[in-house]
């Protein structure tokens, strides 16, 4: 970089001629909906293999099962048994959330998870259903059905909305669009995820108290006042019960938080709780004090639902509403643990395929009387925590399940509903988190507010609106990451060749007579007045600093390396930014710019227009050419904007 | 930067501590809203000076006013004249496209102008009534009352959605939301303006071919089929008048073409056309021939229509619809023209000033008989090349305009409709711009869908689904933009310590065992999964070269000078990334983190996680410390990912 010759040596800038239209179309399509290159491994292969192994890629099975022993199997089955007993009461609780008959619960823990041990892609994931998906539609679709008066009808429409949640996760599975999850930010599901704890929490009151009437709105205020409202229905004795169960459990957490090596302490608690609830009902007779059990359960194993789906257009738009929402909230979930499990462990997991995974658990979910599932927090924990190696401790919790319902379903009648709400309340406390809020507020107090939002949306308003205003905050922010992105000034650190941010470097040198402006983030039409003001104010500050040292201000250099594309609006402003500084005897030139940013410079004419000898590879490039080669402007005096205020101003 | 010795002296990175989260909240804000930094010009001044700065700074007349002489005067004369012609046609052809009774269209060329001069900010816009938001007022209102059966309600709803208009551009200004209008990019307004255009010449074939009975529907097959379906009614006549006149204004538009000098022949050439129409009209008695006229004028200025706005619950919804969207797409069209014209004399126009300027004159409008007004295209470029020099021409145009509402009126009850047809067709044809679009598509097909979205969304559908559809498609590209950044590999340009993109230029060298990638944009929750499995597979495909050559992947370093913020999720990706490197014995360190990144970086604990030491100021530093400081991982064999292929791929 001999910067002691007059004319140093200058590195070439490439004017390649922009690439054609369909090499861009094809990277940028590329880069949209296969940035993970899924196709790769098929390349450099014979087409009996690469039909082999996308056989194993879209249908993972056929990639395990083969290498799978009996040591794994180990492994799998007691990870698979444990998981059961967590999914009885699980499956009881959240069905009577989701105001369903508490077998639904139950039959959804067969088939689902059998569906996703053939297309599941994490080895961690436990199938089961959710609280907070089980409460959306339940308050969506009883809008349109209430759950007492046709039952039959609001299960049909239950069935329906989980159909319509496989389709749109199968589709968007295929369609690649993974990116819609992405938008769900993990601020939002955190708040998400507490305001519905709260909310739930609440709803279990309605059980711990014993109470026969209810509301049917879920915000914090109607419940509070339902509760009060009802209280000469207080039952004392389900109090108690209650109580002494929710006790029980949340010690079990606190010791498996305490030692983790105990994990199993918490994993069978829920089942302990719903045996000794079921003996304690038996030989109480406590359904004559006060305390409502479950009642009868079938026995027998999923009976097909597929002629209970109902598209009467009365209905479609709510099950349509609930479907898609709940789809998405479950992707989000699933696929969100999922992921972190298999972080743990190094590996990793293909959101587009596991959204196809769920998509035809649910498909095939709605057809055999089971509702929506997914990949729940909880189950999944202990699943990896007791050890899992694949998919099959699915199949183990497939068949135990399978064997529960054809011969132990009678026993569960007796489960005491306040043992199930203190069921739910514990799994629901552990999902507030308070230590993952603080550190949002620490470190960044936009995603605090995002979280927030979700929280006390849904904990006062509605859980749809939760979800929507959170997710209007985040899109809201992403526009505004590009409506306002950050510029600085860059000054040169001492003894090296670098330029860096002179607010973040107080020691880099400010260069005599040159302005050095770093810009970040695409120039397109959203920020193009922004970046034009922006720039036009670093100018004006510059100037008062150089008037006030007695230099002029001559050169303007913008360092576009960190601005990945432009469009037309933007060009444009860079034109009308030079034609304004010219105008003012500053020359303005450009440093850097990337290649796709280079290739509609030239297709728009603007390199010819400001001339190849403006464009430079590196800022110490430029300043050495702004130093020596390109003509200073007339010495004509006042050519500083101060003088006519109006010019920039 | 010395490379010969060992243990080169390094740069020295900065981790100053985060600041305060008010500082950064301020200047968070200022970027957001003040970009322009509009008070800087107030400070260091006395109090009684500010006062009158802040005065002339929010009213603009206080600014120009003492300044202003006869010289000037003289040129505002002339302009304001010159588009007092063409005002009168154009009000009265705009309110009949608006269903309006064409005194209406006169009023709002005499109140509205007033207001203007006194707030506006930009010299040479001319304020008027627009095609585009008429035909949309008229569009929207007539869903719920038509201007036929109830024309006065339907006047007074469209004062009513005026008025909301002027409150809305009002609001926007103060809570300086001019970021909004950011979001109707050049190219949606390039189509929205062209497929308007199209419906609206098609419209006016109604009065070209003289028929009595037309659609209210706007697209493009429903007008031509209800002028096939009423081919009976067409008259001869009126078509034989409508195309000379047609003739006669295209005939002076081209002159002005070709030459410049001599554009006031189309500036009068409406003014010609009206005034021989009606001097043709009344001696022939035109009316009796099929040659349909305005009809009679009332004298006299604007009554006071304050008492006729009409907040029924019944018609709110639509009234507010009609007064948003016509207020955001005025907004967009008079800003965008007084910047253009500001720009050609390098002047500065404050959107945000512009806005609380037509949301006063708007306002004031719905008080006084005066319907949607803003500064329209070519009332203003007939402004400008009439060499107007401040507001003044719009007082004068509003002074000829009520001389003309007293005493001249009844004159113009003659004129024919189909002049008036040819004249708005004229108007119409100049804005569907060919070369415009054939521009975008050369130079970037995203910017050319979504101007062809606006195009023939309006003219096929309607026009506000048309402008929703391109706004939406404009919205998917902004988020794209942040959930899809471009990222690239550099090498070193050979005799420099510079790096480069290795596509973009292909001279520039690989390091062995070490890849450096550059990141571009904020890295958060939207794109942080995709900037995972990119940077991974940018591994994957280094991993595989070097394999080939026989080296082995040891560091990995991410220049981060191009990512402008980052969020929660954002670094904790990065913290994963580094875990699987880690974990297949490859070394990540990160490189120049501007100021917002590194202070989230030090809250949240990322560089104590990483290491001071894997942060470094420049490249060339980072390459450096990799040949010599950083240790080697341990030299046990197989640590390429391509052994294990589970484990990043």
């Amino acid at each position: 970089m001999g910067s002691a010759s007059i004319e140093p040596q200058r590195l070439v800038v490439s004017f390649a001629p922009p690439r054609d239209f369909v090499t861009t179309l094809k990277s940028d399509l590329k880069e949209t909906f296969f940035p993970d290159d899924p196709f790769q491994q098929f390349r450099n292969e014979k087409p009996s293999r690469r039909l082999k192994k996308a056989l194993q890629y879209f249908i993972p099975i056929f990639e395990w099962l083969p290498k799978y022993n009996f040591h794994l199997f180990r492994y799998d089955l007691l990870a698979g048994i444990t998981i059961t007993s967590l999914a009885i009461p699980q499956g009881i609780s959240y069905a009577r959330l989701a105001s369903l008959p508490p077998i639904i619960g139950l039959y959804s823990s067969f088939v689902p998870p059998l569906i996703y041990a053939v297309f599941g892609n994490s080895k961690h994931l436990a199938v089961g259903t959710v609280a907070a998906c089980s409460l959306f539609l339940q308050s969506t679709i009883s809008d349109v059905v209430s759950p007492n008066d046709d039952p039959a009808l609001y299960l049909r429409l239950i069935f329906t909305s989980t159909f319509i949640t496989g389709i749109f996760q199968t589709a968007l599975g295929f369609l690649r669009l993974g990116i819609l999850v992405d938008f769900l930010s993990h601020s939002t599901i955190t708040g998400f995820m507490g305001g519905t704890a709260i909310i739930i929490c609440l709803q279990q009151l309605k059980g711990i108290f014993g109470l026969l009437h209810f509301t049917t709105k879920t915000d914090v205020i109607s419940v509070i006042h339902a509760i009060f409202k009802n209280r000469k229905e207080w039952r004392w004795e389900s109090i108690v019960v209650g109580v002494t169960f929710l006790c029980f459990l949340q010690v079990t957490t606190y010791v498996r938080k305490k030692k983790p090596k105990l994990f199993w302490v918490s994993a069978i608690a829920p089942m302990v709780t719903v045996v000794v609830g079921c003996l304690f009902a038996y030989f109480t007779h406590a359904d004559d004090h006060g305390i409502q059990i479950v009642g009868h359960l079938k026995k027998g194993i999923n009976p097909s639902s597929i002629g209970l789906l109902n598209f009467d257009s009365k209905y479609l738009a709510t099950v349509i509403k609930a479907g898609l929402v709940t789809g998405l909230i479950a992707l989000a979930e699933g696929i969100a643990i999922g992921r972190s499990f298999a972080i743990m462990q190094n590996e990793q997991v293909d959101g587009n395929k596991e959204m196809i995974a769920f998509g035809f658990m649910n498909i095939v979910g709605s057809f055999t009387s089971c509702y929506l599932t997914t990949g729940p927090f909880s189950k999944t924990a202990v699943n990896f925590n007791s050890g899992c190696k694949t998919a099959m401790s699915n199949i183990v919790m497939a068949v135990s399940m399978a064997l529960t319902l054809l011969f132990l379903a009678s026993l569960f009648s007796h489960t005491p509903l306040v043992a199930l709400s203190a069921i739910i309340m514990s799994a629901m406390l552990g999902l507030i988190k308070y230590e993952e809020a603080y550190h949002l507020y620490k470190v960044d107090k936009f995603d605090f507010i995002i979280c927030m939002a979700a929280f006390f949306g849904v904990a006062f308003i509605s859980m749809e609106v939760g979800l929507m205003i959170s997710v209007g905050f985040s899109l809201i922010r992403a526009l505004l990451y590009v409506a306002r992105p950050a510029s600085c000034k860059l000054g040169k650190v001492p003894n090296s060749t670098i330029y860096r941010d002179t607010e973040q470097y107080p020691d880099s040198a400010d260069l005599k007579g040159i302005l050095v402006l770093q810009l970040g983030s695409p120039i397109y039409f959203a920020n193009s007045t922004y970046i034009r003001e922006r720039i036009l104010r670093w100018i004006r500050e510059e100037q008062a600093v150089s008037n006030f040292e007695g230099s002029i201000l001559e050169h303007v250099l913008l360092d576009l390396t960190g601005v990945t594309s432009i469009d037309i609006t933007g060009i444009e402003t860079l034109i009308e930014v030079r034609r304004t500084l010219l105008a003012n005897d500053i020359k303005m030139a450009i440093i850097n710019p990337r290649i796709k940013v280079m290739e509609k410079m030239i297709a728009s004419k603007f390199i010819d227009i400001i001339g190849k000898e403006y464009v430079f590879l590196s800022i110490d490039d430029a300043t050495e050419a702004c130093r020596f080669s390109l003509q200073r402007p007339k010495p004509n005096g006042n050519c500083s904007l101060e003088d006519s205020s109006t010019t920039v101003v």
